[in-house]
C-alpha cells in the first residue's frame, strides 16, 4: 500500500515465486505436498459464514460446490487470493495435491522450539508489518498508548505463533490425497481490535503498566464494524488444541518483551500509521 | 500452457501492467474510466448460471452481494481474473471507476471501420491463440478436417468481432459513476464447439467445399459436457443488438479468408494441438 513499487514487487515475488514451485512440483516431484500460508484476509468481511475455502449453494434453483468468493483488503492480500486460484488451477491439470492454509494473524514470541535466545523470531511492530497484538504489547512496554484505528471494531481471527506451528505440523503429517487441494481456516478465536487492546491493557496492568488506549484515524479503507464468522472444523478434526488462554500467552509475550524494551523505545517513531491508503 | 517462462511472462505482463495503468490513474488521472478486457473465461463452467460479476447469495441464513467465484480455464484466464480482482480493489480504495469486460470468444474478421485492406486484423488459427470458430475455417479453406476436440461438448459464450467493437463503444459512451466498478458480461449466444462445427460445415458447403468433421484427443483439462448459461442483459440494456447471424457472419469470413488460402495453408502444420497440459 506504500506505492507502485512495493506493490508491483510484492505481487511479482509471491505469484512467481509460487507459479515456479508449481512448474518444478509438475516436471519433478508430482507427489509433493505443497503447503502454502495464505491468509484469512483473502476472504475479507463478508456478512455471510465463511467456510474452509469451498462452499455449497443453491443459485436460481441449482446447485454447486464453489470456490467461495474473494475480497481481499490490501495488496499483499490480494496476491495471496492470487496464488489460491493458480495453486488450485495446478491441483486441477496437474494432479499436484496442496493443502492452502488461511491463516489468521498470528501473535506471540514463542514456539516450543525456541529453547536458546539464538532461535528468537523477529517481531514487527511497525505501522506496515506488525500486527495489532505484537504492536500493542510494544506500545505497553514503552509506555506509548495503544492505538487501535478509528471505532476498532474490525474483527478477525488470530492465533499464537506456537499454535500455528503446531497447525503446520498437523497438516504435513496429515498430507492430502493425490490431486486433492484443500483449505483450512487457521485460527483460534476471533477478537475485535478493541477487544485485544483491552486484553493487553489488563494483562499489562497485573504487571505494573499504565496502558491507555487512543483512537487514531483510520489511515485504512476498511469496514470498522460488521458481521465475522470463519469455520475452523479442519485443524481440529486433524487433532489441535490451543496451548494457552491468549491471556497466558500475552503474558509471556510481554515478559520476552521487556528484556528488549530499550530496541522498541529507540524505533518508537515507527508506530504510528503514516501510509494513508485514500491519500 | 506451453511452459514456465510463457506462464510466469503472460502472469507478469497482465498484472503488472494492469496495476501500473491503476496507480496511475489514482496518481493522474483518478476520473478516467478503466475499460479492461476481461473473458467469460474468468468463470469456467459452474452448475449454477452465471451473472455480470456479482450475485446475491442466501447461505446459512444470511444474505450478502459478493463476486461470482472464479476458476479459469487456462494460465492465461487466471491472469484476468487477478486483473478483475486488484482492479475491483484500486476502485474501492480510491474511488476509481472501471467496465469489467467478461468478453466471450471472438470471431470473425470485419468491423464497420475496415474500409481498405489495410485495416483488416491480424487472424489467428493455431493450436495456441487460434480461438475454435477462426481456425474451423481456416481448416474448412484449405480442406482441413474441422478439429472439435474430445467430446465436443464444451460450450462458451461466442461474440462477432464487429459486435465486441460495438459493445465497447456502448460501455464507453456510458461510462460507470465513480467508484464504480461494473461487469458486462459481452456475448451474443452460447454454442458448443461441435455446434460451431456443424455450422461451418453448412456455410462451407454451400460455398463448395467438402468438409469433413474429425474429434481430436483433447490436449486440454477441461469439462467435455456440462451446464453453461451466462447472464448478459447489462450490454442489451445499453441497446447492444448483433448486427448479423453467425451464418452470415461466417459467410464473410469465408470470403475474407479465401484471398489469404496459400497464406493459411502455408502454415498449416500450426493447426494441430502439440501442447498436451497434462505432459
Amino acid at each position: 500500500m506504500i506505492d507502485v513499487e512495493h506493490c508491483v514487487y510484492t505481487m511479482t515475488n509471491n505469484i512467481v515465486g509460487t507459479l515456479n514451485i508449481l512448474y518444478a512440483m509438475h516436471e519433478s516431484s508430482p507427489n509433493t505436498h505443497l503447503l502454502k500460508l495464505g491468509t484469512l484476509g483473502e476472504y475479507g468481511t463478508p456478512n455471510i459464514d465463511i467456510p474452509e475455502g469451498f462452499f455449497e449453494i443453491e443459485y436460481r434453483g441449482r446447485k454447486d460446490k464453489l470456490p467461495f468468493p474473494r475480497f481481499a483488503g490490501s495488496w499483499y492480500h490480494w496476491t495471496k487470493v492470487h496464488d489460491t486460484g493458480n495453486i488450485m488451477f495446478a491441483c486441477k491439470i496437474w494432479s499436484l495435491r496442496s493443502t492452502d492454509i488461511m491463516q489468521g494473524v498470528v501473535y506471540g514470541t514463542r514456539t516450543d522450539d525456541m529453547i536458546d535466545d539464538r532461535l528468537l523470531t523477529r517481531f514487527d511492530f511497525d505501522e506496515i508489518w506488525g500486527t495489532c497484538i505484537n504492536r500493542y504489547c510494544a506500545q505497553a512496554i514503552i509506555g506509548h498508548p495503544l492505538t487501535p484505528y478509528g471505532l476498532g471494531g474490525q474483527t478477525r481471527g488470530f492465533i499464537a505463533l506456537r499454535d500455528s506451528i503446531r497447525c503446520l505440523t498437523l497438516a504435513t503429517e496429515n498430507p492430502p490425497d493425490e490431486s486433492e487441494y484443500r483449505v483450512f481456516n487457521q485460527f483460534d478465536e476471533t477478537y475485535c481490535v478493541n477487544d485485544l487492546a483491552e486484553k493487553v491493557q489488563k494483562v499489562g496492568k497485573k504487571r505494573g503498566y499504565n496502558v491507555e488506549v487512543v483512537h487514531p484515524d483510520n489511515p485504512r479503507v476498511e469496514a470498522e464494524e460488521h458481521y465475522y464468522n470463519p469455520d475452523h472444523e479442519n485443524l481440529y478434526k486433524l487433532g489441535f488444541k490451543p496451548a494457552f488462554s491468549i491471556e497466558k500467552e500475552l503474558e509471556i509475550v510481554f515478559k520476552d518483551l521487556e528484556r528488549f524494551k530499550d530496541r522498541i523505545f529507540a524505533k518508537k517513531e515507527r508506530i504510528m500509521p503514516t501510509v494513508c491508503w485514500r491519500k
